[in-house]
């Protein structure tokens, strides 16, 4: 669409300055309403070099900064979101859907990227070693790529682009961030704390667009690095676009995480924590855990019966009121396709448990909202399965053994996280040990990494070598730089030497 | 070609057995006679497959060995490598024709990785949190990725597949190795006395071959990472392919290294490090000095005069004997090839200072052999200064300044190792910080880092994000499993959580 | 002396209050003026005790605090000292005399040891190993030791006192200060700052106090460790009183820190940073420079006649004018001490080329004011040269070779820190390999350590294992534990062993 | 005693020659036959002195060879060790006493240390900052200490030299052992196989000697650091006395190991590792499992049902007979000792389930043999209790809760090793955190740490901040020092500063 002057715009952030150089426009939906809300410039080639150029200019400064001096500028910025955390939830509700409390822990998880920014004097260091040969000292030295773009999703407009940017600019990077155009204003705002925080004009910006924004930055010679969030398709085009044009790339795709309920578990942990981490944030995590698989009927019934109960309990509802445990779906088409999953289950001869496909909140009937639903009798066959659901939705499979329960995971084309539950040491060794996936959860649901570990799923669920944010995101913002060095002496005199040399 | 049955034939190995089941064969010449010496088998698509199988079949038990356990058997591979290394170097002479000082050189480096691949120990080690949240701890742990695979260059048959499956297997992967079909027999011979120290069968193949066995191993989905040696085009069809195919790879290309000399540069020195840095092995190393950028007239002229008179001392000629300074290159093509870079640089207005081009060796006539050679007044323009030679030529550039020496550096299209001579410190810590090339010499003409290092170059010399061997190689042979874990306690009851879960 | 009532008390901070529960008193002076200013508490047993029990109270639970708790209290502990930066550096200039930006210097390398301790999540990461036997896994833990304690000298009253606590703090320690009874109030003041960053009452403590208190701290055995910054006698009875009583010790002793100017160092340069090092803080500091070691007489002279000059323009005088370069030395006794050496070098043969003796500044004429002063013809057996001045004094000895001035300063009994100024990179790489000195600059008069590496001096500037702050300060506030576990299995049936076990 | 030319004397081995210079003389013993067996030379100060100047002079060439070439020659000793493995063994088995399959368990728990020291290029590499400030890089070097000690115990001849030089001398240390004069054959064989290995003469020193000895090494100023393995008393004492001195020392002393077995644990597992962790190797081992916690009445009785069949079946006798599960102890005194402790349990209340006082190895029978003991009903008063008994006698402690248990564990002087029986995840969790021990082991019951990690007891059973071998290894054994560098630029002119300098 091109631009309605009666409604609110949502500009890029370039050298310092909100813009909005753009001549197409995308609308912005509030989804605990329904109601068009503002709308977003989406970005042209031009607007995308003039961040590039921008960016390009202030790297050799923003390089030769003393490693500490772009770590201040994170503490600072640390303390800015806190201050204004109430303003940066808002937004994100607004544009997102999600409660309060939960955008408060979504702000919360990207802060901990920040706080762990904050240690790059730390892990940026380099290796030293004395006399590799005689009177022979080498060392390396983990340098700034230069120009790095991020692609991040809209189910975490705020942490997402938070595992990027922090890591990057403080290895000295300049970074060009293209957040998800459905709900950009947080990101923004935050972009415009940054700068409050005392970051050089032209190190950030953040640039608003659709698929050819995109494009342009896959393509262009100058954006060194792409770190990417979103779908697996789309990952991994992002991912082979981007290498194929010689640029390091992290892509991370989708995930159906499992929780295995062995029969030894503690049922009430398993349920009260399996509640929130299936219908919190409505399911659309990419950790959100959507398949219970439970071990042997009994441990089933009992987890079915027990959930039943407390999903009546459940509150959803529109965004403001703290008392919802969680809020709409993105968009209407992605309400569609959630009930589509819950239809095709129910086809394919699931049964369903709890049934949120008539879900009504009274005050907000044009919003997407979809109600908690439990499906029981699902099947590695059924399409339900096989897909990633980004909904409120929880499955139930039932096995007879862990050995099944296993086997199931890893024939999964994802494998983000996982779970199992269980009191007994050696099931949980043998688990995490051996199941084909990145993360793993010991009785807890959603194993995201803290900050100063690292996020990344195995299989299709990450295209790259290096997983994002904590010592790998350092890893993958820098390139390693070997130096070898010996000073001339007048008492050193070298015969030629035609041989390999071997140092020592 | 065909088996020729009177000819000795170079197999495969598989399972812990040397085999020849290919139906096809190319010759392996000795470049100091230039006669066709052996036929080394290509392998098929059922060879490559054989191997493969045999790697995945062997993968579950090789993983759950202890790494101590695995790292024993590269303690007696050294071992091995040792007590064998008059017969490796003899190998690796008659097929490749560098002379036997050099093969010991190359040897020796080459046993340095399996060195540092002991201390597989100490650095497979991951990181352990306590109390990352309540009572709960989180660690990360570096599994390995399964069957690996290695692609190796003719110019250092024994040093360069020893800088990848030490530390691949070490970190608990299967191996299948496609070595250089020019000069395979000391890599074969190696194979066999991994075998010797050790290594259970099928853990490690072998398989000589061409494209299509290099096309079988970057298909076959059972391959999860490729490492490759050799020339920029190959590696970044190697690159592109294999990250398609969604495997991890590192691909190291060409390289074209300068050594800057400034004006207050121990001359004695430069000379000395020159000679074996130009023409060791033939210049056939991707870490040949070829380029010397002299700043200033006065410095070139004098450079010049010394290499001059130092180079009529230089001795080459047939492998076996070891008063010979180097060898022949590999093939008479390539002969050729180097031969009309001289050539070309002479048309566009170099100046040949000393002509290797007739060489002649009493004896060997036939023999693969081109002359030291050194040209002057060479441009960034010349086609002999944008490739890669190969050869035993040294070229020299006359710049007026150390910052147009670092300009003409990080205008070429390769960043491998560079070099500068002076004994100021600032001036070499300019240099090393700001020039764009990934492995850096202060007064060492030929930085290869030591094997506790990594390796690798910057721009088009390596397409990947980590490099070769040393901490880097771990982490490329390994992925990372990150685990979160919380035990439940009959005190600790937690009310349903629906926010993004911040485990603090 | 007993209490003043007409004289403001300085008191201890126990249990998040500060209170006077004393029955000594000593005065403090604010040493511009010299006049008597305020009294500080001396803490008798009971204040102490009182201490150290809220402390071993506070310990269970503040061990258990997730570590990126405790480190949050930091980040805001560090936004506190910035924002409340001119009132500490006023209590600074109060009762220490050094100059406002002097003071904000010290404050600023304290609040880098505040920032380095919100690096705890990385740096305090245990090292975890799979499979060291068949299914055996095993990690280490740095635990935190209990209740520690420093004490800490009077020239430094913020900075070195933040060299310490919180790193012990975020190692989960509780901690108990005694800072110097000169110039308490700076330091009770950031104490304050701590209790509002969030840290709960009890975990730390300050208590005023003398040698009684700190021969309390170090026989009672509820205290863990002791961190000690001082002169080396007393450091030395710290060390072997506290080890003696079983406790982890690090006590800093006194330094003579030696510069070499060689002939080709950048004279302009070596004399701007040694009228600085020399003199800054009135020479009251363990790293400042009060040698200067010229190689050669050529050297020499040329060094001396550019310090004259340069000399006359230095001005000193009270704290709060900020024009001054220094102020007055810390008490009358030690001005008397300070002008003692003066005459001792004087009367041993010396030439004092600059005389300090005679200071005097206008409208403070009791204050403790000694000028800056320069000596030459120093030789190795003056007693000006054997002992720390601790005054703005330099001191000239005049060396044939580098050789003879490095056997000199390894000959002296102090090794903390050291400086060559040249711009050859051997002399430079031969100087920092070989001197017998914990900290070697390289053009760099003052190499304190940043806070993410650590600060030691060697020989008798340091006694015990482990340097303070950084790295190290983590280690020495930790307790390595190793934990080695196997899960039993059904399928796992051990035969007994009574051999030593080898895990693999 | 004075020597006795009829026997076989065991000498020094000093500058790479076995030498006797003593004037006195020890006799030792074969325990198995209670026989003298041969004579031991005790080092006077001469012999002592001739030591550590041989050291001494060979530490500068020593120091300054590069690691790798250290390394190398580790690589070889392990070569020779398992070569002679045999002679080794029998070494031991003659002067120790114990069987060869504990000899060789702990020759190879020995080799360990020495491959780990095989990583020092690794583990020795110091930290490299970039941009400390504007042109400032700064470093630590891990540099040797110069001449270091070891003070080693009878019950590991092997074994525990071992855990201390490989990692000195790589680290570029000079060492003198003072191996335990009761069976000092086993160490001087294995220094000599050092020096076969290539070790320079000087750097490695072994004196036979008793307190005189180890007072001299202890004073002399020569000597930078003393590392010690023995009981308790004896710990201290050299502690205290290295450490007035001015040395880094870690001393290792005694211990009590306790087992929890909860309900939940595997018994035959319990039963089966119980037998070997308690009566292997006699119980002269410093990990060994002396105290049973049994959580339970039930549990308790079960344990000592199971316990009593399988001690029937134990054997024990002279070490050559491999069948043997333990041997003799190492003297007749010794053997009334243990006797007295189990006497004074039976006359303090405890009941003997198993007595193992009258043990009679025919064809043995003066042998120092002491029958497997199980003693039920202590409790933690009893002197049986307190006491590190060092003999083949096992206790059973009857609690109520695991809170007991480790509240017991926690009140003993001695933290060692201890051990949980469970399959509970959450109690071996909460035991691991918070038992007051260095080494802890989850159904491990010698939780011995691998050689990449280290060694170390909390309370009174180490002294010293670093652990034994392994990481803390390299930092005992090292000295840190940091440089800091900046060249000085024609375009870089400071003005002078006189507050205290930021870097940044």
């Amino acid at each position: 669409m091109s631009e309605d002057l009666d409604m609110e715009t949502i500009g890029h952030f370039i050298q310092g300055q909100v813009q909005n150089s753009g001549t197409r426009y995308q609308t912005v939906f509030n989804p605990s309403t329904g109601a068009a809300h503002k709308q977003v410039a989406l970005a042209d080639h031009d607007t995308v070099d003039q961040a590039i150029a921008a960016a390009t200019a202030a790297f050799p400064a923003w390089r030769d900064t003393p490693v500490i001096k772009r770590v201040r500028i994170m503490f600072k910025f640390k303390q800015l979101l806190e201050e204004h955390a109430d303003k940066i939830c808002e937004l994100i509700g607004q544009e997102h859907g999600k409660i309060s409390h939960d955008a408060m822990g979504e702000l919360q998880r990207g802060i901990e990227n920040v706080e762990y920014a904050c240690a790059a004097t730390e892990f940026l260091k380099g290796e030293f070693s004395k006399n590799v040969g005689p009177h022979i000292d080498s060392w390396s030295e983990f340098q700034p790529l230069g120009v790095v773009a991020g692609i991040t999703p809209f189910n975490f407009p705020v942490m997402v682009p938070l595992w990027m940017f922090p890591m990057a600019l403080v290895c000295g990077n300049c970074f060009i961030l293209k957040p998800s155009e459905r709900d950009p204003s947080s990101t923004l705002y935050i972009a415009q704390l940054l700068q409050q925080a005392g970051l050089p004009d032209g190190v950030f910006a953040l640039v608003n667009g659709d698929k050819e924004a995109v494009d342009y930055l896959l393509h262009d010679p100058r954006i060194q690095a792409i770190s990417f969030v979103g779908s697996t398709p789309i990952a991994e085009y992002i991912y082979q676009t981007a290498t194929a044009a010689g640029k390091r790339c992290q892509a991370l795709g989708g995930a159906k995480n499992h929780a295995i309920i062995m029969p030894d578990a503690d049922l009430d942990n398993v349920v009260s924590s399996l509640l929130g981490a299936a219908f919190g944030s409505s399911g659309e995590r990419c950790m959100a855990l959507s398949v219970a698989v439970a071990v042997g009927d009994e441990i089933a019934d009992q987890v079915i019966e027990k959930l039943q109960a407390e999903m009546q309990k459940l509150r959803y509802g529109a965004y403001h009121d703290a008392d919802n445990d969680f809020g709409p779906v993105i968009t209407q088409a992605h309400k569609d396709k959630v009930l589509g999953y819950i239809d095709s289950a129910e086809q394919q001869g699931a049964k369903i448990v709890v049934d949120g496909r008539q879900a009504q909140v009274a005050g907000f009937e044009a919003g997407f909202f979809v109600g908690p639903t439990l499906i029981d009798a699902v099947t590695a066959e059924m399409h339900s399965y096989r897909a990633e659901i980004f909904g409120p939705v929880l499955q139930i499979i039932r096995v007879d053994s862990m050995q099944d329960a296993m086997q199931l995971i890893d024939a999964h084309e994802y494998g983000n996280g996982t779970c199992i539950y269980t009191r007994d040491g050696e099931a949980a060794r043998y688990f995490s040990t051996h199941i084909q996936v990145g993360m793993v959860g010991i009785n807890i649901p959603l194993p995201v990494p803290v900050a100063y570990h690292s996020f990344g799923g195995w299989k299709r669920s990450l295209f790259g070598d290096l997983s994002a944010y904590g010592p790998d995101g350092a890893r993958f913002y820098t390139r390693r730089k070997t130096i070898t060095q010996r000073w001339p002496s007048a008492n050193l005199r070298e015969s030629k030497q035609f041989s390999m040399p071997t140092l020592n």
